[in-house]
């Protein structure tokens, strides 16, 4: 990397007359003089209102003081800044800057102690585009927008101008909004190729509106900011990736095939199983949420949330999974952090104290809709190291090669921990948390890159200790903001902040206010997965509202097919997921990290890279015959018809069911197999 | 009176260690000390979009400082307070405080040039309630919310969880919310028996959240704040109508009966009135919309909006009024502060430069759905004697007796005017501005008192110069926030603050989003109205989606008959309107007015006193046959049976159609009067 040999810090510290400012690559990042200066301070008073999962947040701010006044201290290892509101003040608060070669680290080492909100300002151009904060779902350029970060259910629609949010929002509060989601995280990516987190799990709402400067927002003053920069995107990721961790590689069996999302027992599964193998469909997995039983409630078949097999609703399944693994398919379970109350794990939990409590001293009690449940209690190292074991004997030993592990987010801010921090400032820890629970049972159990866990939730750090996201839970239809569209800027964002493997159920998960999954949705759907690294069916919250793999023999083939496509890509997939691995470099990229120079490149989000050489359009409308693909400039060929394109613009292509826009690097060294794989149509 | 003798202030300033304090009767009502201060002063930069009169206002507030440190210096005249946000800092606000019998007057006599930002705290207690800001159609008592004070269209539906609000936002920006209004007014009462008014025309925000303060934001320094305290509510009120003005009485044939919302022509106007005065109904006045003629668009009929009759429309209409003066019918008509494009008053007010411009100089046109106006510069004096002169000559002189002075929020903030004050500071002033060209040209005509215009605009000082209110635009159903309900608590808030004249279109106005105006609605609206001052119809926005008064005829018997109880309660009713045009109390009062010590009926918005011997509690649900009402103690004669009630709680009364809940006090001296109104039904 060229800049290892300059040996000159990219960033640059210098005094003004009334301030200072820090420069990178010669422009401005950071400044600060008493007219614009870089921090607010103050004090807030929020009221904060959980719904199942679902947040009404606002803010009270009952001063918001400028800092104006700086008093620096320049030595030789780094640079110490006292901020005041008046010259000679008070001091509020005290920074130690330390610039690195391609880093920034900044200390608040000292504050105020009473201050409870803190506003820092980045200087930033009208151009500049703005790309991270976790997982987003509505936006890829955050740019225009400010985005609360906050971990929580991503909401039903997710947009307040279409009817099926209204309806959500009037009845249940659970909307959400473009910003919602259930995996936030203080870190950004600019296209001036830095990155900039956040060390805090405090609420923070990070405002990229003004034309002039970023503004973040955290309700606490937090212990760090860093900055780091780079000379590529993909370098820049992969500094990400060193810095909140890697994922371990996929099992080798994921590339069997797809994994089918199935309930309703062993019976059950097996009749599917044998059917799907008849038609030829390639199965790497059969994934059953209710293995552990299930109850059905007015939101459509829940589970059971008692962590073991339930040998009632799976008869014989311990000898029927080891059948299963000789055909090469695996079986995945489920699990979130909560224990219902029925269950013998709730009794176990409650009785040793591993339940996070009431302020008066109880269990706290979780309402998830027509049940009870106990939060298992993370910061409790016992509680952690039983759950830990509950997932090595109930899951790994039982046999499970992987689950779901749901939830996360939902962390009460009402409950009293066990290491006594405020839950407000939990709430966004707890996914990571949660994570590192699964994390520890599965390397504990020596079975990393054998099992695979794959989460919704997350926060800073989640990089580490999930070994696959799943986009959530998307309305079965075709809106922008909740549906099949909203998974691609889902798996970009949170690939560039280093969470390299992504997927989602194949058409979407709720099913609620009329929506109702279509044939058509669900082949767009699994037509895009081929291009993802793991392809996972789910039969959706109402199973009978919602379309499925074998509604009808059309879609089945329509399956088999694309499952086939995925299969034969294997060899190219797998080398993504290995450089994710070794490099942190996401498998799903958005063009710009290979075309930067291209500056329409930066505005694209529903298409995407496919590691270096296959660009991904996925068709996200319905009644589509045709559909119109940016290309940046390069020699392109058309995975369907072998066509080639110079790219530098818009072209359209016939888009049947079947043929998703795919496009292929011409001087690609997968170029047969993407020819190979593509001919399996014919 | 009784503090008239006691000659000792109701107020009382206490300088404080840390501070200061002034108590009302005792009890603090402002507080200052470091760590709670008075002020807050800041900065803030806002957003404003206006679609049609509906605004979009965001605000970034860049700094609220808190000014915590206050010297105050007293002397006989009066106390002098200069605040800092630090010790011995530089000054930011100056007040200066007079003390008087009964009120304090807070001169802000000194002030940082660049802040515009201001929040202001009044020390509260936990039970108090609030009232007033206007004219406040979802609530009366005020607590517990916030109320931005912005004139504007008050929405349609006015409630984010109705499905027409929903509609109405997402098709036209226009759903509004609890709080929009066309009359705002930055003051309020409060159950402690003061009102407290800011004198601004800014943007504010008066929150009543908080359990231990309210805070007043405004987005300027204001000039000043008065604080009025009484003995009684009957003297607050009247006291507020001191400050603010008074109406003058509704001309005598006003009583003669109901004012007839008719529109299509001279023949129309005549064939109806026919029709309905051969089956007895008392019309005190025909009121056409469309007499300077009218155009269709899709929101629904709307008028030319070129103030002189319209011979085409109106044939023969001049000696058609004279004949119906005869009869004891009056003919009203329409005017608004805009001037059509197409008509000959634009051209005449552009040549002559009386219409507002744009920034580049041009005539600035407000879009007003399908057809465009120049807005009359009520700020140029010529301008203003030009806009009476068309009043005196074409309404006055013409025959009119009355018109609806429709709009005045809609003052567009980008317009520059004649005065160069910016647009934003004169928005909430127009109303008032609006209703003084009205008020002159009815007073230098000699008439006032003889003619009526009735406006839903208005803002501080509307009191004085607004014969009188209408509640504006409700939708044609049975909504608390936008439908019948919502103008009782409209009656009631601006009733506290010296509008003591209210009335209501007699179903509604609004019919969008598949809302239509039913027979029931139509009949229940009418016999409240039967006890407001004025009873008016309104076709609606959509004449043939609504029921009206001549759908059939059991719905105009049964208008003849509330007609003839109006009608025959004309001697009480006028003696109402005479208190108010000398002493400012409102016909139409709060419980609470008349039963301070009922601490119940501090919460009654739906029910009202007419006068201090009518209880009236109107049906605004559909489907009623029984109504529950409350009656606070007091020896009450329900007035449809003559049964007695002792009061102190809930009673439940028949009320079908034709009876509306409304109660007598026994001993009024209007008793046998009620009695024969009442008896007009058997």
């Amino acid at each position: 990397m060229r800049d290892q040999a300059t040996q000159e810090s990219r960033f640059q510290f210098t005094k003004l007359e009334d301030g200072f400012e820090i420069t990178l690559r010669g422009d401005v990042l950071l400044r600060h003089t008493s007219a614009q200066p870089l921090l607010f301070a103050g004090y807030g008073e929020e009221t904060m209102e959980m719904y199942r999962g679902n947040f009404d947040i606002r803010d009270y701010v009952i001063e918001r003081i400028a800092l104006r006044y700086a008093e620096t201290e320049v030595t030789e290892q780094s640079i110490r800044i006292t901020f005041s509101n008046v010259k000679n003040g008070e001091p509020y608060i005290t920074l130690e800057v330390k610039q690195g070669l391609r880093d920034l680290q900044i200390d608040f080492i000292q504050a105020n102690a009473a201050l409870n909100r803190l506003w820092f300002r980045l200087q930033a151009d009208a151009e500049e585009k703005v790309y991270g904060c976790g997982e987003q779902m509505s936006h890829l350029n955050l740019r225009g927008k400010n985005f609360p970060l906050w971990t929580s259910e991503p909401g039903v629609g997710r947009n307040k101008k279409t009817y099926v949010t209204w309806q959500a929002d009037v009845i249940d509060k659970a909307g959400g909004d473009y910003y919602t989601t259930n995996y936030p995280e203080p870190t950004f990516v600019s296209s001036r190729k830095y990155m900039c987190h956040v060390e805090t799990t405090a609420y923070a709402d990070f405002d990229f509106r003004q034309p002039q400067y970023h503004e973040l927002q955290m309700w606490e003053v937090p212990s760090s900011i860093v900055i780091e920069t780079a000379e590529s995107f993909l370098e820049l990721t992969s500094r990400i990736s060193d810095r909140f961790g890697r994922q371990p590689e996929l099992p080798d069996w994921t590339y069997n095939g797809i994994w089918l999302g199935i309930q309703g027992g062993t019976a059950v599964v097996e009749k599917k199983l044998e059917h799907v193998l008849s038609k030829g469909l390639k199965v790497g997995g059969v994934w059953c949420q209710d293995w552990q039983g299930k109850r059905i409630t007015s939101f459509g078949k829940r589970l059971m949330w008692n962590w073991r097999w339930n040998p009632q609703e799976y008869p014989g399944l311990d000898r029927k999974m080891q059948e299963w693994k000789q055909q090469g398919i695996r079986f995945l379970g489920y699990i979130n952090p909560y224990v219902a109350v029925e269950g013998d794990l709730f009794q176990t939990a409650k009785t040793n104290g591993y339940l996070a409590l009431t302020e008066q001293g109880e269990v706290y009690l979780v309402d998830f809709g027509e049940f009870y449940c106990g939060v298992v209690d993370f910061t409790n190292p016992e509680a952690n190291e039983w759950y830990k074991g509950v997932i090595k004997e109930n899951l790994i030993g039982f046999g499970l090669d992987g689950w779901m592990a749901d939830f996360g987010e939902y962390l009460p801010i009402d409950l009293v921990l066990h290491n006594r921090k405020p839950a407000k400032l939990m709430h966004n820890a707890w996914p990571v948390l949660w994570a590192k629970v699964n994390y520890e049972a599965v390397e504990e159990s020596g079975k990393l890159g054998e099992v695979v866990y794959f989460m919704r939730a997350g926060y800073s750090g989640i990089q580490q200790y999930c070994t696959l996201l799943w986009a959530g839970d998307q309305s079965v239809d075709w809106s922008l903001d909740d549906g099949l569209a909203s998974v691609i800027p889902a798996a970009l964002s949170s690939g560039l902040l280093g969470n390299g493997l992504h997927h989602s159920d194949i058409g979407g998960y709720t099913s609620l206010h009329g929506n109702k999954r279509s044939k058509e949705l669900f082949m767009r759907w699994a037509e895009m997965c081929a291009f993802t690294p793991v392809m996972r069916t789910h039969e959706g919250n109402r199973p009978y509202d919602c379309w499925q793999f074998d509604s009808d023999d059309e879609t089945l083939e329509h399956l088999v097919r694309m499952t086939d496509i995925y299969a034969a890509l294997s060899p190219y997939t797998r080398e993504l997921v290995r450089i994710n691995a070794e490099q942190g470099i996401p498998v799903q990229r958005p063009l710009f990290m290979h075309y930067e120079h291209d500056i329409r490149s930066y505005d694209i989000q529903y298409q995407y890279m496919y590691g270096p050489d296959l660009l991904v359009a996925p068709v996200y409308q319905e009644n589509q015959s045709a559909w119109s693909v940016y290309l940046p400039k390069d020699e392109w060929v058309h995975l369907w018809t072998g066509e080639s394109y110079p790219g530098g613009g818009e072209v359209e292509v016939a888009a049947p069911l079947g043929c998703p826009p795919v496009f292929y690097r011409k001087s690609s060294s997968y170029a047969e197999l993407f020819r190979s794989a593509a001919g399996i149509q014919g």
